[in-house]
């Protein structure tokens, strides 16, 4: 197994667990680094000195065996270690992220579902009911979920992220523009910010 | 004005950006790089050097103009350019990113919705009409959008991207997993990669 790896590397993992399943998808076997590469615009020697990090894959005139590879890279990302989650907030958001995760693959089982909306509430969305937030505490003190999925407005996340926490929530994956991390630096959380992204686009683009 | 800039100042500006609104709602009109930092939860000397990077509003015991610094992050940003944009896949995803986002604020025009689905065609979302996919080339032409907003699954995003790039679209935000940036170098992109994400926050979980 790997030793440290540094947070650069980290950040590309995912790109290639993604690629080497597609490449599994394919029937492959096995990749050289060259490839790799040009499959995936990185170049060869970087592909090395990252794959490198963790164990002796590749093999001169051979390439990488894919599968184990992507079990590797799948196990230093804890994949296969589930970890149980509810999503907050089904609205059109939620509802897209609740209906096309591939939650299990990227090791999370989603056990439940909350809205605070009545007109919401009892709506079957991935074959689980839309439950209560009034319910939260009672589900997760019988069920100890770990990680909470917020789909829910910025004024709404501030206080369901703080009852959360005090319910065992360990690690957030946050759509919302609360800053969770600043307020509860004991926890993990991971953002997307639509609105970041976008701003940034705006900026790459030429006049 | 600014001179060149940093590519890791550049990824932090989006964030200053909205923290500054907020204070700006607040009714604000300056702050020192102390309560800043509080606020969002980064040094006070990173900040000051960040924002001298473009100019010096920062001033000894008086801290910076609010107003006057936004709106140069704001230029930086070009969100005071308007830039036509399209957004393809009205699913539940394409749909809270077309009624929830304020594009106007970020420097986007939203001039059109499309999607191939007979049974979406027609539906008014955000006060627009969605349109069919079959109807891109003309729009185009008439309208000359400059972005594309693709929210459709990696295996119809091949050969959209492809037809966009051809009607003249020289940006996307970029919702599927096709990558676009490596099989069209001359477009600019900014991808957001749901389960990139979730997998970093996987590996930031601890045991």
């Amino acid at each position: 197994m790997a030793g440290v790896i540094s947070e650069s590397v980290i950040k590309r993992l995912p790109r290639y667990y993604r690629f080497l399943g597609e490449l599994k998808a394919e029937g492959k076997e096995r990749i050289s680094s060259k490839e790799l590469s040009k499959r995936m615009g990185i170049t060869a020697s970087q592909i090395r000195q990252d794959l490198n990090c963790f164990g002796g894959f590749g093999h001169r005139g051979y390439g990488y065996n894919i599968e184990m590879l992507q079990t590797e890279i799948g196990q230093i990302l804890k994949l296969d270690r589930p970890k149980k989650a509810i999503l907050i907030g089904l609205g059109n958001l939620g509802r897209a992220v609740a209906m096309h995760m591939n939650f299990e693959s990227k090791g999370f089982h989603l056990i439940g579902l909350f809205d605070a909306k009545e007109s919401i509430v009892g709506q079957i969305v991935r074959n689980q009911p839309v439950r209560s937030t009034d319910t939260l505490d009672e589900f997760c003190r019988e069920n100890l979920p770990e990680v909470a999925i917020l789909c829910i407005p910025k004024e709404a996340a501030e206080n369901i992220s703080a009852q959360l926490i005090k319910l065992g929530i360990k690690a957030f994956w946050n759509f919302s523009h609360y800053d969770i991390a600043m307020h509860h630096p004991d926890v993990v959380v991971q953002n997307i910010h639509f609105s970041d992204s976008l701003m940034r686009l705006s900026f790459k683009m030429n006049d």
